[in-house]
């Protein structure tokens, strides 16, 4: 039986939200992560790092973005590094954690199987529950880290004369930052010397793309991956949408790049295939990259611009506004355009509530990008092509870019700053209060409707 | 009583639907115009016009865009600049019948006011009701371009010197351009000449202004003007739209290029205001210019993107995915922020139909604008921010452009054809096929949904 809580605890709870619970998290932690990075001992002998630089690295990290202001390899301390790579698990982490409570209390809440009279109570999950899906979640982030790590580790080793200590280091660092879709590498040419490399780059990206997936379509895959019929609706757009963006992002960069001569154009075509893949899973939104960005066309960097700001799936460690935000809207635009009276998605009717908050994502994301790229162009006297990609990238927690985020003004890092903190905390943050949040009718206006397009 | 039609003619109107006779209308004026313009005597004593110019003029002519590759007034004859007049004429004029007789239909089949019963038979209307509303759209368009053609002409002829018969020309081929949005101007530099005259540029202002709010709004206004509570929700969202979109542009191109020394900078500052409120007005969507566009910021053609993409109001001679297209789904936006289960807006319910419109309008727009931009800059070279812009332009009938259009490669003329075409016939098209059609609903399948966000 419920007792009832006394009196100020549910005032308390009234007050903080569950939705400003991860905000506030995310604030404590950048703080925190800012001064441990100010520390003398993060920085490698005769370094110095600002403020600034602080503040961003650690923005950076903990929002899994991957944008860097200063070298990780050279500039930070191994100390220095290790306070990047528990930022980065925590940013990983917390949001995944976050994302899955808020959205399986939404899908349960919402779901056919789930019952009417529940529905209240869905809200607050039993700690019981919470703990056995905490420890989920951190078993499977462990388990494929570690396989990677070890992956990576033993080829560092064998493969590139690395000693076994080092290779152990590298391998777990880019590990954690691959399933993180973090992106921080220790190279100061990023994955450019594996470029030609599957051993390296292939389970690179499997273990990005099972963190794109998100935590409740890995868990979905897992118990049910030989009967497609039984998977969510959820899950169908999750697997359905990433494989297209993938081929697309693939076909994509090969097309535009093949004969460039500085990125693809002096490959054979086996390793120009490899690196087009790679890219294209890094797009999306791990943010390594095995090729010279600056150096790609700009034609390229738009294409990139679409994959990036799409992103990953909710719930899992990509950013972007989300492909399952994408498909609902294509699925409302095919409805439209077939005439059908509902959207219809893989057999099932889908929620109008869900049209709403599609748009309002898309819109709000959209708008936040344009105003920053044209603050940005304003501050730096940068062209729109290399100011829209990096702030795309920061929005979406990417972490690639042209070459400019060190060039950029400090106030104009302080924007990439807010946005990259935006980009990781604000689309769950809005998403989920708006899916938690009660919804009061209490009379209906009468109907009326302007001329469209 | 309404006798039932031979089977014959039924099967005709199934094939030939209102929404193709407009896409069949405005091929073959184009085909007309280009044939025209090709006539040694449309071209000025010396010259020659090869296919794809004419092609080119033809349609930015009869699509009201005003995106040129030739010069207007020195390349073509007076008989040439007569046919690219009557184009603009017909072109602005088919587009606000035909929209006009669509809206009215979704209006009066949707609006509390009409009967239930006659909501099948309002898709046939009258010939009766349909040649007064003609005549009707005939009389305002006239009865405004007169007006403004008088204005311009005296103040061409009093104020610069013209002969009377020039001014005349001048003053009604102007007028003409104006009030159908379609930017075409018989002089190279545009309206740069008349940058600081208030007589030409406030008249003309009004006249594209009045275009713009579409002939729905300047009917209701006509004569309901002092009481602004009877204005149905679409007049409300035009004028509100219109109202602030004009102060926000005239705003950010003032704060923007207040000290840019090529345009804005060496005026007063009541220049300044007249030239910033001057082009604010023509970038929704006419299309002239009194300061030099390519020597603009990139980041205020960033704005003016935006401001272009919106474009007018639907049923009018302006272009865009329209403001209330716009309106609509920031409402929507306020109203998932405001977790109001419906969409209210001035006191009224918006059709939850109109939702999904929206979308589909937005998205296949923006779409097809980043598609072609990406396909233009892989043709021609040209960077991001002067390629997005011409294209926008182009999709938008604004005509505005950074100076590339004549530059670009045939290939690339031809996309801005087909693009200039899809922006003019595509929405209206588009938004009519979707409101007009019936849907049907045999049986509904269950709920579900993704995560969002
Ligand atoms: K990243
Ligand atoms: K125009």
């Amino acid at each position: 039986m419920n007792q009832p809580l006394p009196a100020d605890q549910r005032a308390m709870l009234r007050r903080v939200r569950p939705v400003q619970l991860i905000f506030l998290g995310f604030l404590l932690v950048t703080a925190a992560g800012t001064g441990l990075l100010l520390l003398p001992a993060a920085t490698a002998p005769g370094g110095q790092t600002d403020f600034i630089h602080a503040l961003f690295t650690a923005t950076s990290a903990l929002c899994v973005t991957g944008l860097t202001v200063v070298d990780t390899g050279s500039h930070f301390s191994v100390f220095g590094q290790v306070v990047i790579l528990v930022l980065i698990q925590l940013g990983g982490f917390g949001v995944m954690t976050f994302a899955t409570v808020v959205g399986l209390m939404v899908l349960g809440r919402l779901s056919l199987r789930s019952k009417l009279l529940a529905a209240t109570e869905a809200k607050s999950l039993g700690l019981a529950d919470l703990r056995s899906l905490i420890l989920g979640i951190i078993k499977i982030s462990l388990v494929i880290e570690a396989v990677l790590a070890v992956i990576l580790s033993l080829r560092l080793h064998l493969g590139y004369d690395m000693s076994l200590g080092d290779a152990i280091w590298h391998g777990s660092f880019h590990a954690v930052s691959a399933f993180n879709n973090a992106g921080f590498a220790l190279y100061s040419d990023s994955m450019m010397g594996f470029v030609g490399d599957p051993v390296i780059g292939l389970p690179l990206c499997a273990a990005i793309i099972l963190g794109g997936l998100g935590f409740p379509v890995i868990m979905q895959l897992r118990r049910r991956f030989r009967t497609p019929r039984l998977w969510s609706m959820h899950t169908r757009i999750v697997v359905w949408a990433t494989s297209v963006l993938l081929v697309l992002g693939t076909g994509m960069i090969l097309a535009l790049e093949w004969s460039n001569p500085a990125t693809l154009g002096p490959m054979s075509w086996p390793e120009k295939l490899l690196a087009s893949f790679f890219q294209s899973v890094q797009t999306r939104t791990a943010g390594f990259n095995s090729v010279d960005i600056s150096a790609m066309k700009p034609t390229t960097w738009l294409g990139m611009d679409v994959l990036m700001f799409i992103g990953g799936a909710p719930a899992g460690t990509a950013g972007g506004i989300k492909v399952t935000t994408v498909a609902v809207l294509l699925f409302i635009v095919f409805t439209e355009l077939r005439g059908d009276a509902a959207v219809n998605i893989f057999g099932k009717r889908l929620s109008r509530a869900v049209h709403r908050q599609a748009i309002a994502v898309v819109l709000l994301a959209g708008s936040l990008v344009v105003v920053v790229t044209g603050a940005l162009m304003h501050l730096s006297g940068l062209p729109l092509d290399q100011v829209l990609f990096e702030t795309v990238s920061a929005f979406s927690t990417v972490g690639l870019s042209t070459g400019i985020t060190a060039e950029l003004p400090m106030l104009g890092q302080l924007m990439l700053v807010l946005l990259m903190f935006i980009g990781r905390v604000g689309p769950i943050t809005f998403a989920s209060a708006l899916a938690l949040r009660e919804r009061r009718t209490l009379y209906e206006l009468p109907k009326e409707r302007p001329i469209i397009g």
